[in-house]
């Protein structure tokens, strides 16, 4: 009897052992974790930016950089939806050009942001996954695979960029790539900071000056929208013409869920909460027009608008199939638009592709400013296609989802890879995989990737592949992309 | 030590017993397990159809539902595909009555089917899922909730009433609602039967002529299409004007995965391997409507054609949300013709919502033959609406999925209950669902389910609600349906 219980102890103490061991594993690896950053690169972006400080100043536009978090294809006036109105940026669209086939570099927020602000493929950033916060089990999820957990220090971001060239450089809102030193906003050129570290479903919420809390967590969100577009037009109005210009990146929280609309805004649109908080983010976008046209920087003012990947639970993908979380059209292709009367002709809409790892080539094109030259840049200038002096300018685009290279496209045919199970079960319905790919879409005919046509077009299928496995073959080679630097 | 031996035995020898044990019950619970029909409501079902017989006869149209698998809502020329061509069935759509609301019952195979060949709500017709192939252990996803297997015996069949009325009844392919008597095509009203019991996907697929195997497993899948046209066309001509009406289900294998088709059709479409196959299928309409036409039938068939839910893996969901398996729309919403040049003035397209359900009603309604009258009816008589007498057919229509009850809508007001993990998953993206519902979306600006308006129109919510609560009560009280029997 005695022995028995002795057994039966033995049978439930030894899972306990184990998880406890687990737990413990797990713990430490969260609080022993130390990300490194390269001094290499951190002194030769040092020096870079010093070049950059170093040319002659001359006059230079404004930059306004809209982003939203989650806003789907078919969220927006111009975009075509029937239930949100979105006067004020229809109106930017139709004096501006909208790029109809402009991707999100990655279908979720950190890696999106990473690649937008930095030119770079976010895996090339280093930031290839979503980052949770600090002392948040999810963490884990960074850790376990080894990615990092913030913006590595030696990443040169546009703030850095138009920092170093003169500019007065401020950022609001969600930052997202690193809740510690020295991955903060201040650590990458941005001048000024207000807004959140987090997506608005991470916790702790709150709002930062700088690095100083200024609203507790749990910030109360139905205010933050009008917090960000005080802040914004503050900015704006702290300019004018002929005085140092600014880089403002205005990156809203919203609509990413949990939505919060002011109360003033709630029924207002027929979109339902979604609706009235986006056309919420259109009134914002209306006054930050008026501050510009009232300090006289309107036409000399680039603005871009668009969104950091798809719509998630809400939100509208615009027809396309896929949604956040999937480099399907409908994960990754979002609105976009530029503005800017004194620079470029407006009233136009081009269907050829780009992608946000573009803008910061196109802005230091225009800006005359050179890109750095210690390190690859994945993006490239958009000015000849923008300014119609040419047809494209990409032959190729990349999907990374993480790590992982899924797909490729020429604009025409996009070849996506075998998908993982996760990708499958929520792209195409349920239940394990019977035929889950390599896929080969005819985008000119199937723009809702309905149709593997990898047989029909067996070129096609051979060439993606090949160019998707030269490119895993070269990032495999040099994530990173770093170049010799002495 | 060897205490510790002992131990460690234990250790691993408990889970060992455990998993053996499972085993067992799991494999007793699948050989033991029996489906038992209702005897009172078999014999009612018998006195219903000697009611039918019982009529005088009349000349009657000919009646062919053809019905795909997992086509999509895009699929189609009439419903809008530019990647495949289906000249047909665009001419059957643009001279007979589409339907551009029409709903398949059930987001899953098996259930639609059941659904649509009884008039009666999946679960009312007692087969809520989609059912696996006798002696294969998916089945235990049917049996361990406790579902049937295979078509309740007391069910009544759109075969058992025509075939009893007086007509010619075959059926042409995927039954899929049972694979053992007495639940085969001919114990419900198939005089003769030529085709598969399962989906393609499931083993072994064989075809059967009535209850024999004439194509042995695995059968060539490039050669069912043939085949069963072939037998199609057969059964078409062995009918003329005058003598004994026919009634054909045709009820293909495809465009369910794995797509296969046959040699000459390959690389024909611009829709890869699946628009093949459509095209493949296209030209099956074309050969029964010459069938039709030769025998001088043409006019006097009623021709009805649709699929049994939403595009899985490949397959347009025709710019709407979610696939097979979801009730969103673009699990459900498939597209559907009717074709009868002596009965139904041709060239309209209805936007009013109707069901696969409403077949049954809809054919006997327009035969002069009666319901029956010892079990609820699910489905309504779409003959008002079709003849342009009526706006409308349904106030309200239900989505079920398995036994769940997933959505009401009243055709512009949707609304999602609560939705289970996996379909919150495949649905919106990945991830614990933070805000999944309930849902309302109103389709009149909101098509594709994007926009959650429950707090906007709270009046509609709680009243489509408690539609919802009334259904579950009612299914709770009396799930089948019956009505008092002497």
């Amino acid at each position: 009897m005695k022995l028995w219980v002795k057994r039966l102890g033995l049978v439930f103490a030894l899972p306990l052992v184990l998880v406890l061991g687990l737990a413990l594993w797990l713990g430490a690896k969260l609080m022993l974790y130390k990300q490194v950053d390269d001094a290499a690169y951190v002194a030769s972006k040092a020096a870079y930016l010093k070049t950059l400080a170093a040319l002659p100043s001359k006059p230079r536009p404004n930059v306004l950089i809209i982003l939203y978090d989650d806003l789907g294809l078919g969220d927006l006036g111009f975009t075509g939806s029937r239930a949100i109105k979105t006067p004020n940026i229809d109106a930017l669209a139709k004096g501006g050009v909208v790029l109809r086939h402009y991707y999100a570099p990655s279908p979720v927020c950190s890696p999106s942001r990473a690649a937008l602000l930095t030119g770079r493929l976010a895996p090339r950033a280093g930031l290839p996954n979503v980052v949770f916060p600090s002392d948040n089990l999810k963490r884990l999820s960074n850790i376990l695979p080894g990615d990092n957990i913030r913006l590595p220090a030696e990443e040169v971001t546009i703030a850095d960029m138009l920092g170093a060239a003169g500019y007065r450089t401020a950022m609001v809102g969600k930052w997202h790539m690193g809740d510690k030193a020295p991955s903060l906003p201040r650590g990458f050129g941005f001048q000024s900071y207000f807004g959140a570290l987090y997506s608005n479903d991470m916790q702790p919420f709150a709002l930062y000056r700088d690095e100083q809390i200024v609203v507790r967590a749990p910030a109360d969100q139905t205010r933050i929208d009008r917090l960000y577009t005080d802040e914004a037009v503050k900015q704006i109005a702290a300019s004018k013409p002929g005085g140092k210009p600014f880089f403002l990146y205005f990156a809203h929280n919203f609509p990413h869920i949990p939505l919060y609309a002011a109360p003033a805004l709630q029924g207002r649109s027929a979109a339902g909460l979604y609706g009235d908080i986006v056309e919420g983010l259109d009134d914002g976008v209306g006054r930050m027009v008026a501050a510009l046209k009232a300090s006289g920087q309107y036409d000399n003012s680039i603005i871009i608008l668009t969104s950091d990947n798809g719509p998630w639970y809400e939100g509208s993908a615009g027809a396309m199939r896929g949604r956040k979380g999937q480099v399907y059209e409908g994960g990754v292709r979002v609105p976009f638009l530029i503005h800017w009367p004194q620079g470029l002709a407006g009233g136009r809409q081009i269907d050829a592709m780009a992608m946000g790892s573009d803008i910061v080539p196109t802005l230091l094109d225009w800006l005359g400013l050179p890109v750095p030259s210690d390190r690859a840049i994945d993006g490239l200038s958009l000015r000849p296609m923008l300014e119609a002096r040419a047809q494209k300018t990409h032959d190729l685009l990349y999907f990374y989802s993480g790590r992982r290279l899924m797909a490729v496209s020429d604009g025409r045919f996009k070849y996506h890879a075998v998908a993982p199970y996760l990708y499958v079960i929520s792209g195409a319905g349920f239940g394990l995989p019977s035929q889950q790919g390599p896929w080969l879409f005819d985008l000119s005919v199937d723009a809702d990737e309905s149709y593997n046509v990898a047989m029909k077009y067996p070129d096609a299928a051979a060439r993606l592949k090949a160019a998707l496995d030269a490119k895993n073959a070269e990032m495999q080679r040099n994530p990173r992309g770093w170049k010799e630097v002495s």
